[in-house]
């Protein structure tokens, strides 16, 4: 007889069979990533789980259409993952699934394997229950969303009609913190690109030709030092431009969260935390871009002067800046400095992904504000922001017209994207509880979801 | 019948067989290094080539003595190399010997194994053709000299009697440039060190943290920008502390050499020379100090906010400058920095070199320069300067008591410790037949060296 809670179907040896599959999108071969896809698709089964390929990295499909005239929802997630870092700062073996107390630990298993994972639990269990989903479901799950989406505008073009919807539910993003249940009503932008800087043909001795040459590390410096005011502002010139004013009401609203620095910056085991001048700490990191040099490579612990010197940059984004602008701002500036003896190059990357809003009082936030209610009583939902950037919510709304809801389960304390990341083990639960309300209420409850989309097959 | 010119014992398959082993003293395991000492004491044999243990790699010792009342040299050298960088940058495989028009390349070959090589062709074809040398010859060569001679202190203390001489030789150095015969008297110091600029745990998600905390990146660039003025200037007070002013005649003297900035910036494929204000390019070289950074790590081209950032620093010191002075300088420079929210250590490297020198008028400088006029007829000898760094100069003088003449037949422009390292061929029977002349001078020629030390054995 089938459960009657369809988190009884969260397996974790299941998921660590997905974790073990390397699926980095940057660097794994094209058979890793589509063994990732193939095994999530096999647990899709139930309603027509398919890999289809795209000019990239494939994707997932799948759809249950069962009632008609109610509202359908794209479930959106992907497979794909972060390189790892060095795999000593890892406890374990970064692809080994570790159950260590009350957490899983893993490459993925927070962005975004587990929260894509427990939808697929909850489709199991209520076609095993019910024999049927409460509303029409869509399923679209990639592998590039690491590396900034860049073949999905494509798919979507091509699939638009198949993969209409009322409303995308993400299952990345993630609850701002581990102390009450959240919900996203924006996400950053992002641009990144990576500039280096140029001398002689070769490495030089740093003797024989020290004095004499400019050394690319000095001028590499130089260039990124002056990215940055010492208050921490961004010192390129048009970097804001298009931002509105932070409104006093936004600035009481942000205040009026409790948010402790200290213990923050405890957790983090920084002395203190710093940012741009003129803005708290939730404000810059809800309301304010960010411009970070991520990486910096050049020669190594030998008495050389490295002939090349490269940084890797990126920008998060808020609404009101246009991303080839804020490109262009950067390198502009960094072209125009003066390095005597010294080549300056920038290499803009392709993905341009600008900000994304959805409004506080729209039926969806509404709709999973009273599910997460429902999984949490008693814990009042914050409404917060999202530093990180998902590029697909802005093609949903570009090319299919729907606006997306974030409902992921994983926490932004979880190391993504670093060493050592996990998944609190009971937000699989959580997450399958609050999904099937979500549905119901979208279905059929007070914050019924209009069905708006004509034609969908 | 032996051959009356011992530059027909240079073989160049021989020397391929020694540059095959890579014997790179940062990465090598001991093995591999013993193997490279191994190779080098069996050429050695007629005066007794062995291999001795010292704490850190072996070193090659060797001696004949058999003309009592003669002076007694010892010629140094080192069997080890520096790390070949990405071998993608070579032309051929880094430790094939390849014979290219009129250069041998590979890693070593011109620093120091094809220098080191040629003396024992020389050894071995004085002994066939005569039995004898012209005077008493002790060897010495090294295998840590690529980082720093970290042992050759404590071993030359220990065998202070056996290795006792009127004069070292050194295989190692340089000439300036191939367009005439030079003579070095002088070469610069050298100190090391690392700064390690530390922010949060581990690496952070730069949407999720990125406004909330100090970027170590950030924070290194600053420093490392800070380390120069924007004319080139050492920026750290205190560093050029004790340097005697260069007096108008110095100057003019090397005002007198022929030197083309341009054709020399275009050899190296730069725009123009850079560095200090003040000074000309040959004065910087010269007679100047540097501080170079000679590589950055951190993070890499993915979004995060490294938790690390790492740069390596080294200066090449002149005469008056204190090396624990300067390190001192650089390290409190760099401390005290305002970097909120990160943590600044400074890692300095236990060698440390002042800088060293020998007289213009020193007997041996003279029997050198008769010996290259005798094989380079007409070409006036250069007498120049080292930008690079022979540490064991400086302990052969305070252990031994002798001062060092370099004689080595590589030249600057060979790609010493950078990718597709060559030496010119025709050196390698050049070098054969100027020790030759020298020995025969320091012997008995007009500049003979006076037999000084006592009781060697």
């Amino acid at each position: 007889m089938p459960s009657s809670d369809p988190a009884d179907g969260i397996d974790l040896g299941e998921l660590a069979e997905w974790v073990a599959i390397p699926s980095i999108s940057r660097d794994a071969t094209p058979a890793v990533m589509r063994a990732a896809a193939e095994w999530l698709a096999t647990r899709l089964h139930s309603i027509g789980g398919r890999v289809e390929d795209t000019a990239g990295h494939p994707v997932v499909r799948g759809e249950w259409l069962g009632v008609p005239g109610a509202p359908t929802v794209l479930v959106y997630g992907h497979y794909d993952v972060q390189p790892t870092g060095s795999p000593s700062e890892w406890t374990a073996p970064p692809f080994d699934l570790t159950v260590d107390a009350d957490v899983l630990r893993g490459r993925g298993v927070s962005d975004d394997k587990g929260p894509v994972y427990l939808v697929t639990a909850l489709i199991r269990g209520l076609m095993q229950r019910d024999g049927r989903l409460p509303l029409n479901v869509k399923v679209l799950i990639e592998g590039e969303e690491e590396i900034g989406s860049p073949h999905l505008a494509a798919y979507l073009h091509e699939h638009a009609g198949a993969l209409a919807a009322d409303l995308v539910i993400s299952a990345d993003g993630a609850m701002w913190r581990p102390t009450e249940p959240s919900l996203s009503t924006a996400s950053k932008g992002l641009v990144t690109l990576s500039v280096v800087v140029t001398g002689a043909d070769s490495d030089l001795h740093s003797g024989r030709y020290g004095g004499t040459v400019a050394n690319p590390i000095h001028g590499l410096a130089q260039l990124l030092a002056g990215l940055h005011a010492a208050d921490g502002t961004v010192a390129v010139p048009g970097f804001y431009d298009g931002i509105p004013v932070l409104t006093a009401d936004r600035r009481a609203d942000i205040g009026a969260v409790q948010f402790d620095e200290g213990a923050y910056a405890d957790s983090l085991g920084v002395d203190g935390v710093f940012g741009e001048a003129g803005y708290t700490t939730l404000e810059r990191l809800w309301e304010r871009p960010t411009l970070e040099i991520n990486g910096v490579e050049a020669g190594g612990k030998y008495t050389v002067i490295p002939h090349r010197a490269t940084a890797h940059v990126s920008c998060r984004l808020v609404p009101g800046q246009d991303p080839d602008a804020v490109l262009r701002a950067i390198s502009h500036h960094l072209r125009t400095q003066p390095l005597p003896g010294l080549q300056v190059a920038v290499d803009v990357d392709e993905a341009r992904v600008p900000a994304y809003t959805i409004a506080p009082d729209h039926p969806a936030i509404r709709a999973a504000t009273a599910a997460l209610e429902s999984v949490y009583p008693g814990e009042p939902v914050l409404l917060a922001c999202i530093g990180g950037t998902l590029p697909a919510s802005t093609l949903f709304e570009d090319v299919l017209g729907a606006k997306t809801l974030f409902f992921s389960f994983s926490t932004a304390d979880e190391n993504l994207h670093a060493p050592n990341e996990f998944l609190r083990t009971r937000r699989l639960a959580e997450g399958v509880r609050a999904w099937e309300q979500l549905w119901q209420l979208l279905a059929d409850g007070p914050h019924r979801l209009a069905a708006a989309v004509e034609g969908r097959s």
